[in-house]
């Protein structure tokens, strides 16, 4: 007869100390399968125990599916049978002893200066008035809050990406095209769900690696295109039977290319062959021009709807605010609502309704504006910097005028991999244009210079260090 | 030769109104592809314009590609080329003149209580403590707020979670194998590309139809698998030749099963027969369990490696704010952060490090058991009136133990149609079981009584409201 010390019980609940008795017979085989287990009434008696506890301990193995009930005969226990744990593949099954470290282990080199990293800096971001516009938010919306939003985003954070783009773009677009995601990566896969697995992407050569990356990674045929002084050559995008194109035509990364007018129409013109053309322009950094007006959008003299735009706060903002967004043209509006509607949408409330009241309430506006004096600052110190060093014998600048970086050619015999190196043994964080191109190509001798992370006080050592290294 | 009046240019800047004046020439064809534009000082003088002016509207037009430079020989009107826009087809060209209700019509019908959304009432939602830690966050952590998290997310969350599930599932989890992302949408994504897209995804039928469609708009192949009394049915995952399955074992949705300890070890058996078999657990309610212990998770009976579990903090916090988490196997993690740590984290700092925080000081522990006691009490006033009202005869109430959810069985000789119907004629939002079956099912007469969204004060007139509906 099934009977258990209750003072081994110690400070353990009984039920649960009787629950976990029988659960061990039950797993060790002493209580084998159809076994009938004592009444609740009997059993508490047996164990000097009030019936609710033998009734409790009883309904956790019922749940846990370690006995069964059949209407008035009682509690008996399960039929479990056990994985047989044979190992046949230990690559597959080897469990590793793996620790933090192991996945991200720490960086060798402490950089004093990161002209590679995308990284906002601390000073740069408007903390008070985020911190004021989010308490608001918090008391005054927290009937709003708890609403599912569309997958799209909240119709208050698309309208104000609408005015933002009227104003700075002259962009025309209603808040039904605009839809707001998790960051570019969340947004290209959309876009994949979207256009279809079938079709094949070509992408710009030389280019954000991560791009391919996110295409390979969804499984679909991604091409790369290999860029002439106006973008990407239409000839090669032809060749390779690219559907959708993505570019970046308003300032290509890492050259810094401005896709001229003719070359756009031309784009457009291409995408206008077939009805399963399309065109996603990815507008990254266009809030930071430093001269002469913005170019308008290919999205904006697109009447075909061919153009899927994008852009994103990561760079105007910080990257570490996860909010990005597309424009659909009205061609695909329908498709899209009918597909993927079903997706929860990826943006917190808290922060999309924070969002829309920075943007109507103007401190978008101020800060970018804030932000390009900064920007033009620090690249105006460093290329004052650079011109008093003894880079400024061996070093020729273009691509300053738009974006974060610009590329600093070098005369020199280094291949670009020293040229790294011999930075990096300084201090100095840089990469070469060589390394963002696919196909492979001679080395560049081009540094690219992104300064979105550098202080101005920190630029006179850097360059400092620079010029030592590449001396 | 070219000339504008500048009396014309009204209150526009000069050196817009002559860069619009070229541009629109150009576009009109009056400036022909070749055509060498005035000298800048010639042409300022003929305006009667300082250099400059005319410096700044060349050089727009030559950043937008409409004229190209040559050294020392002047400025040249660009070959621009124009799209044909020949509409070959109206239904992929065609323009609609949509607006915003288009794509999302307000609902004909106003419910005065929902029993099918999920939703978290204001009043639960802990806003005060939610905008402290927000704002402390934000004024302790400037510099950690603007730094890159891993793909994964920020380690103090991660960690927090782990600690989490030692306090309440008894799970042994390390904070590298614990991945936050955007929701379980986004999560499930990232399970597609870790696996690849040649396996075949199994899903419970019945069950939630959003994580069929997730799957199918990946591409991937998704079976639906019946269940019986204890869950999905093992023998159709072998024919069905399923290698990854996905399965919610805790309380399933909407049968609200509980699945028995003899069907995990015979899963966990399946999944071990072959290499690229993997489990993935979807714990979306475990928390609000209102009676025994909480039943251990497959994840912390898996000694092989086969278990991938998936939690969310949308039911027990608040369904807008977007954290879900997975927790990876030791056997995976390798390929995880080989193949996809290049993904940004898609969770904003700000909400990762007060989620973070929340969780470490207490304050989410508190909070699931507010809920936990709300709930029952929400539970326990339905019940109360559901069986003092007319309905008491005709139904009997199953599956009231854990989730949000029960389910009320009515003997009618109504359709399960004309059930939801009659009962949003009287402003009630209710869904059948049926309605959740894939593969067809006869009328269930079972309705999923979804309670997370109703207030205690608005339970008696909703039951008088469905029982009215319902006679």
């Amino acid at each position: 007869m099934l009977t258990y010390s209750m003072q081994d019980a110690g400070s353990e609940s009984l039920y649960l100390y009787i629950y976990r008795c029988i659960k061990n017979d039950i797993l060790s085989g002493a209580l084998v399968s159809g076994t009938r287990l004592p009444s609740k009434r009997s059993f508490a008696k047996q164990l000097g125990v009030s019936n609710i506890t033998v009734e409790n301990a009883y309904a956790i193995l019922q749940s846990e599916g370690y006995v069964y009930s059949l209407p008035k005969r009682g509690f008996f226990v399960s039929d479990i049978t056990f994985p047989s744990f044979s190992r046949t593949d230990s690559d597959t099954f080897g469990i590793a002893q793996s620790h933090w470290e192991d996945y991200f282990p720490r960086p060798h080199i402490s950089y004093f200066a990161d002209f590679v990293s995308n990284r906002t800096v601390p000073e740069n971001f408007p903390f008070s008035i985020w911190a004021r516009l989010m308490r608001e938010t918090i008391s005054a919306k927290s009937n709003e809050l708890m609403n599912t939003p569309p997958c799209g985003g909240i119709p208050e954070l698309r309208l104000a990406i609408c005015s933002h783009l009227k104003q700075f773009r002259n962009m025309n677009v209603r808040p039904e095209q605009v839809i707001v995601g998790a960051g570019t990566d969340y947004l290209y896969s959309m876009l994949i769900q979207l256009f279809g697995r079938d079709k094949t992407y070509a992408i710009e050569d030389p280019g954000y690696e991560k791009i391919a990356k996110v295409y390979r990674s969804n499984g679909v045929a991604c091409r790369y295109i290999r860029m002439d002084s106006s973008g990407i050559r239409l000839s090669d995008l032809e060749h390779q039977n690219a559907d959708i194109v993505h570019i970046s035509p308003a300032h290509h990364y890492p050259t810094g290319i401005v896709m001229p007018v003719s070359r756009r129409y031309e784009l457009l013109r291409w995408a206008s062959q077939t009805p399963d053309r399309y065109i996603i322009e990815d507008d990254y950094d266009s809030e930071f021009r430093f001269s002469g007006k913005p170019i308008p959008t290919l999205q904006s003299i697109d009447t075909l709807g061919k153009v899927i735009y994008m852009n994103s706060f990561t760079k105007s903002l910080a990257s570490t605010i996860r909010i990005s967004y597309l424009v659909l043209p009205d061609a695909l509006l329908r498709r899209y609502y009918d597909t993927l509607s079903f997706y929860s949408s990826t943006v917190s409330n808290f922060e999309q309704y924070t969002l829309a009241a920075f943007l109507e309430e103007g401190y978008f506006e101020k800060h970018i504006n804030r932000m390009r004096n900064h920007y033009r600052a620090v690249r105006d110190a460093l290329l004052k910097e650079i011109a008093a060093s003894t880079l400024a014998d061996c070093t020729t600048i273009t691509e300053e005028e738009a974006g974060l970086h610009f590329l600093l050619h070098i005369r020199t015999k280094m291949s670009d991999d020293a040229l790294v190196q011999k930075a990096a043994e300084n201090g100095i964080h840089i990469a070469c244009l060589s390394g963002y191109y696919h196909s492979g190509t001679p080395d560049s001798h081009a540094i690219i210079m992104n300064y979105s992370g550098i202080t101005l006080a920190a630029i006179p050592e850097a360059i400092r260090r620079l010029s030592a290294a590449l001396r």
